[in-house]
């Protein structure tokens, strides 16, 4: 199935949060940590409680590259046990010239066979184009994110007047032949969103900053309702994860997520 | 030993090329593809004849991941071939929120002990600081690329009246208070070197672009010499590593890195 329709398939249902799979190995309940595969197991158990009512999945590659070949494998076995009707973000915020991100889309979609990719756009169009010709899969490309140093560069004026990261996703419109694109749109600053939302076009939106870094879901929702934008899923990833260290955290974790379906549908 | 003292020993022994380890399993020498290792002899072989010669080596993951665990594996192997002296930079082009990067941090540093990385800054300081805190080690961060995509961001005129890639200069200068900063800074166009290099301060500097990409070698040490300036290496990957596909493939690399510092040291 194309990633565009199994994204869609969920929008329509309703769902719009993606759960983070930022497994790290010292934060998972204490009764898994002993087995070697104990991230796995926490990885499972997630997945079977959560996969019916998330949108998405996106699965973070610095947690498992921290250990190495070895975490690498774990990635590719959670990816196993998730059904293949969700979508799988993989969520690597590549972009390297041009025969490089060749590699890394080789690596993303050929060999883990991800539904997606984050990407910098730092580099311009030829480090995305090796990504953005699989036009069966979605790219997010990175717009405004959530986190303080977006000041630094993202929110710098240029001189059209626009922000470079407006800038971005002007460009990343343009590049948008294939309905493929997507873009990172940081979810800390609701002014922000209302202010750019009508640029947004037909992109796919992946909201980061709910959760842990304090996003305002409510707010969220009812700006892209206004807008009759339908095309956004929200990452919820420590929130989700990590609120029970019981032997029921996975339940717990399915309770939060069925709390914010919720809250998202009470807003109809 | 530290990175910086890696490096340094290097260039006071006016050597500066960079040998990038991006090794293409369809681009080695055939009687080496039949071996399942045979990347890993790929290297071995290049790492044994060049050693001695080059400033640094270089080694993108992009080649690795493309197959998986087992690639990152053959990366982590590629490692243990290398001569401690001798710096070795992690290629990922990194950079993303604070707890992630600093898994990405662990990984390059504490899992694969690589000397040095390359990150990307769009997103700000607080997405770089996790590498950053690792005082003993190199961090290149993409200023200037040489790609043509490098247009699209990377030369955007802020409203300072500088570019976006010139304020990455000068930010990452405000960064180095540990001695600990370089940039990536692209050789294909020689007029942009010689318009910025006063603006480098004491950072190090890698450009790639000389080789398959056409950079002019002897332009660029003319113009880091007319200005005092020993702090740079410059990275040759495909043009050294696929010039002879007969079983003594690494004594030809090492007759072409051994051309490059010939041609070097003529200019003194």
């Amino acid at each position: 199935m194309k990633a565009q329709e199994k994204l869609q398939n969920r929008l329509n249902k309703g769902l719009h949060i993606c759960v983070g799979l930022d497994t790290d190995k010292n934060k998972i309940p204490k009764h898994l940590t002993a087995d070697k595969n104990g991230v796995l197991e926490f990885n499972k158990a997630i997945i079977d409680e959560t996969s019916e009512y998330a949108a998405a999945y996106k699965i973070n590659f610095a947690f498992y590259e921290e250990a190495g070949a070895e975490g690498m494998e774990m990635l590719a076995r959670t990816l196993e046990l998730i059904p293949d009707d969700i979508l799988v973000i993989g969520d690597a915020k590549r972009g390297d010239i041009g025969n490089t991100s060749k590699m890394y889309a080789r690596s993303l979609f050929d060999h883990f066979n991800l539904d997606a990719s984050t990407l910098s756009p730092y580099m311009g169009e030829d480090s995305l184009s090796p990504f953005l010709d699989y036009t069966d899969k979605i790219h997010f490309i990175l717009a405004l994110t959530s986190n303080p140093g977006s000041h630094d560069f993202e929110k710098l004026e240029i001189t059209s007047g626009k922000k470079l990261y407006q800038e971005v996703i002007s460009k990343v419109n343009e590049w948008n032949v294939n309905k493929n694109c997507g873009i990172v749109f940081g979810a800390t600053n609701l002014d922000e969103l209302k202010e750019n939302i009508k640029s947004f076009g037909d992109l796919f939106i992946l909201l980061p900053g709910v959760g842990a870094q304090g996003g305002d879901l409510e707010g969220i929702v009812k700006t892209f309702r206004q807008n009759s934008n339908n095309n956004y899923i929200v990452n919820v990833s420590r929130a989700l994860l990590y609120a029970d260290s019981s032997k029921d955290f996975a339940k717990t974790s399915k309770r939060i997520l069925l709390n914010y379906n919720q809250a998202i549908k009470n807003l109809d």
